[in-house]
């Protein structure tokens, strides 16, 4: 084994001699730039390798660097294999593009957003020179083709003799958002935005340096009208009065979140003149004011799918009322910008050889990249891991069991410690792994029933697992230790829903392999995205087989890729560019149409390790 | 003397042999294209000449005709001379251009709207074609690059599907406005508004074929807050809720004068899918909402001077939300978007020759075109004319005293008969200019105090001037005639406040001359436009000295012409086009800052003929 450090984020990872360092970057969660797939041809992935036995250079090395950048230990990612110990610098490389970068979690991103700050003093008026407010001030900028607006223009006269003629111009773009008194080049605020199904979560961000100022989150308040986008649509196809409430829900939790954010950063709402929102198909519908009733049926039709710019006042957001909402653009009825966003924070792009990405929230969303195509689709497998449908399921909050082991007897980790609540997602598949393991249920799915399979269990295991009228059930907390009294059981119905969103999942893995002309083995790596990829055990994903067998290794989880996507849009107009990109070259592959879902899906129905 | 007729209008011009069709043409106020300047070069002024001794055609007719063009009688209007009674046809030369043209007035405009109206039959969806509903009318329509609009789609999925997918595409430029069910295409409407500081007048016109359908007017609501602009930008000044205010009252306004052309003519508000609007700098910026508070002091300094389009739902004009406001540009703080319309419907790029138009409204704007220039400036010289600081002044309404005669006693003209209530701008001209014809007042403006001036009037006259307290007046209407029972007087100071109002007209016109280097005598026409413009006698005009002296056929009057710009430019984006390029090309002359002006200003207040 070798270790290899990536600076400046000082990421490690251990692993065997012989992996290049692209491959290692992938393993450790670090982004490098490559647009050939680890040909050697386009150059980007230039990086420099400190304290390594420095081995010659590749024949794509000689043309793509200087005498003097070898020299100084410059190398292709992709195309050096590394043997010892060794350090990887990214940062110095970004110097060399020579512009600013911002780290978006690990991964960089140029830091060009599409907000820029002007500072400029004019000269006043006079009877020999009655030139316009307007064009006295749009002369002074070193922007061409600004466009008029009503809004700056109304309030102008006062700001520019308030100011003594010396101001700060807002700008996106050809269109001028703001004009404030004196230099204020100093403040330049945006927001992303993640519009959940079930939670919403806003970012602010500082587009002078990329970082995140402060960020909030709430309940989606839309709840009230049904846990899953199917209600929703039901509720907002019944008139537009009801469309305007579904609207207005989520719009008051985001201006509840943004007052939050404007109080603890002492950033004022009026600072922040941009924001990139992500969320399913449903959910930018919903918020954009769209109605969603045809996204219900088959065949499923969304009204819009390309990137969305709508003018922040004529939504009611409070943030700057002539700022602009960039909504990223969807794939399909049930791949939304939230799965644009997850492409873009893992370059689905530029991915060598094939990989799987999955982002499990209130839907599940499955994208497989390789040979040069982006393949996505959508299963309704969500809920069960977010706690829905499953008795004593629960989010991943404090008292959620997450962690299971089964041996002589049931042990738990519970969030937060204290006494048990209930199960999220990760603990769920936890037992259900572990109860698979030592016998309580078998490759079915069902609890261990016969009298041979029940001797085999260890005795406090078996005591455990009790006939109730319908069906068995197993208790995993007793009433004594749970923080309710009652017991806390997992219901034969409980691994059935299990069972048919794992089903559910595997089975859209298998469809996209085939649509690819792939097999499981070929699978390069997973990346797991949202909240439920971070805390999922991977080996327990593994035995129940809701992922396709891999070494561990190769299995990563990317955090809130979605949240991650916008903040990276806000930050850049070139990851922008790359989420209308990357939502025009994803090829939707819609299951209801496909005979072999069906055939995949009763396969996928049984635990066990998928080969 | 020949009789020269104009088809289609019919109009009739008397003058003599000699004169160029082109000329004619002005003289009778017949509008023809001309881009030359009357030079044979461009080959615009195309006309066919009926019964006329056909002349052989000049070298620029057999340039720019073909054979069979002189044949049918083709001749170019600044070319031919008439030396008979002649019909010239304007009609099928339109068609000769082979696109649609409408009349504003009497003059040709082309019918080029930027409203476009495309009914389309899409193909529905089906899950082999899952294209969002936004997509698929856009892949419909035979225009490219449109961009998304929120509104639009908030409502689409319904309307395409109540329409069975047949629908109507309200489109300008690259905005899609509406889509509506079925095929409306035979439907489509815009609204021209022009904003006077006095009076609001909307027309609303069909865009289909370039007629007004029906039209209204409005007392300015804003005149709660003062009869002038000063009082009104004094108090937008005072903060933005004032200038909330004075906006919506203008609003007010227009939306009643909609909700009324709506129920007479059967149009909805939503069918109504743009408005031009012209009026003075403060009053467009008062419609805007834009702060208008430095156009008071000097310098006079504007917000914005050019062409502004504005969605109509941030204004909140009744009319379809989506649609534009466009309100044409401003030449400076006192030349406003009126007169450019003014110079838009007297194609004053295109008069030959001298030209001086004058607008009198409660401003008075004056232009001066030749020798490649446009001049323009104002003078504060309107209200006297529309009444306003005259003892007995009103509006050009019934019992206004329009007519005024002086022989051996006083004969008037009243306004729709019936006994008379005050004079409007026409009757006191005409009461003055009779007053200096009999000796009632001298070139001074002073009423006749000595016995021999007195002794010099018919009885009947002489007993009208009685000396009051402070100074002489003339009663020109006793009491026992007069709608009020009161008698109806002009006082010393009502002749002041009329020489200082044309006297201003008057020093304005003289220092545009100097700043062309021309004299009065080389003016080739004067265009009077505005209500005042129409109602005035021309003869009475040049006696006082409003006007410089020319033979009464080169003035014409050319009505509302700041509302016939806004309708062309409605009717026709190359008019608006041409508005652009005119605002840019006229050349504001700041009489404030000329020494000469308050030279002739002096020279101009003495009563009489100027030569």
């Amino acid at each position: 084994m070798i270790k290899i450090t990536f600076l400046p984020s000082n990421k490690v990872v251990q692993t065997s001699a012989g992996i290049t360092v692209l491959q290692a970057a992938i393993l450790a969660g670090v982004q490098i730039d490559s647009s050939c797939g680890g040909k050697g041809i386009c150059g980007k992935c230039k990086v420099q390798v400190l304290e390594d036995g420095k081995s010659l250079p590749s024949l794509a090395e000689e043309r793509n660097l200087s005498a003097s950048e070898l020299e100084a230990g410059w190398v292709l990612a992709c195309q050096r294999s590394l043997t010892q110990d060794t350090k990887v610098n990214l940062q110095d490389r970004l110097d060399v593009y020579d512009r600013k970068t911002a780290f978006v979690g690990l991964v960089p991103t140029s830091l060009v957003p599409s907000i820029q700050k002007y500072p400029v003093t004019l000269t006043g008026p006079s009877v020999a020179d009655q030139t316009p407010d307007w064009e006295r001030l749009l002369a002074a900028l070193p922007v061409a083709g600004i466009g008029f607006s009503r809004s700056v223009a109304a309030s102008l006269p006062k700001i520019l003799r308030q100011g003594k003629f010396q101001v700060t111009a807002v700008v996106e773009g050809d269109r001028l958002l703001a004009v404030e008194p004196s230099d204020t080049s100093g403040r330049c605020y945006g927001l992303a935005i993640d519009i959940g199904t079930t939670t919403v979560v806003a970012y602010l961000m500082d587009l002078n340096n990329g970082t995140v100022v402060t960020s909030g989150a709430v309940t989606n308040p839309q709840q009230v009208f049904g846990a899953d986008v199917i209600s929703r649509i039901t509720h907002a196809s019944q008139g537009p009065e009801n469309l305007l409430q579904l609207q207005e829900k989520v719009m008051n939790g985001l201006n509840g979140i943004i007052t939050r954010l404007s109080q603890e950063s002492g950033v004022s709402p009026e600072e922040i003149y941009q924001t990139v929102v992500v969320g399913n198909t449903t959910m930018t519908h919903l918020f954009l004011g769209i109605d969603p009733t045809f996204l219900a049926p088959a065949p499923f039709i969304p009204v819009f799918r390309q990137t969305v710019k709508v003018e922040v006042r004529e939504l009611g957001l409070s943030i700057l009322g002539t700022g602009n909402v960039v909504v990223l653009p969807n794939v399909a009825g049930y791949v939304g910008a939230d799965t644009v966003g997850v492409m873009l924070a893992a370059k689905a792009d530029r991915l060598p050889g094939v990989s799987l990405i999955i982002d499990i929230g209130t839907n599940g969303e499955i994208i497989l990249t390789g040979k040069g195509r982006i393949l996505t689709c959508s299963t309704a497998a969500g809920p069960a891991f977010e706690g829905a449908e499953i008795k004593y399921g629960m989010r991943a909050a404090e008292g959620a069991i997450e962690g299971v082991s089964i041996d002589e007897d049931v042990k738990l980790t519970v969030i937060a410690g204290g006494k048990p609540r209930g199960l999220c997602g990760s603990g769920l598949i936890d037992a259900i792994a572990e109860m698979l393991k030592v016998g309580v249920i078998g490759s079915s799915g069902r609890y261990a029933y016969k009298s041979d399979q029940l001797a085999k269990l260890p005795p406090l295991v078996r005591e455990r697992l009790r006939q109730t009228e319908r069906a068995s059930e197993f208790v995993l907390v007793w009433g004594k230790d749970s923080a309710s009294g009652e017991d806390i059981v997992l219901s034969q119905k409980d691994i059935r829903e299990l069972q048919l969103a794992k089903g559910a999942i595997m089975a859209g893995i298998m469809v996209l392999l085939q649509e690819m002309g792939s097999s499981p083995q070929e699978i390069d790596r997973i990346l797991l995205a949202g909240a439920f990829g971070n805390y999922i055990k991977k080996e327990s994903a593994l035995k129940i087989g809701l992922l396709p067998s891999l070494p561990l290794v190769r299995i990563t989880t990317i955090g809130n890729a979605a949240g991650d996507g916008a903040k990276m849009a806000l930050l850049s107009t070139e990851e922008r560019a790359r989420a209308e990109f990357l939502a025009l070259r994803a090829e939707h592959i819609e299951l209801s149409t496909k005979k072999d879902f069906q055939v995949e899906f009763i396969k996928a129905l049984a635990f066990g390790i998928v080969v």
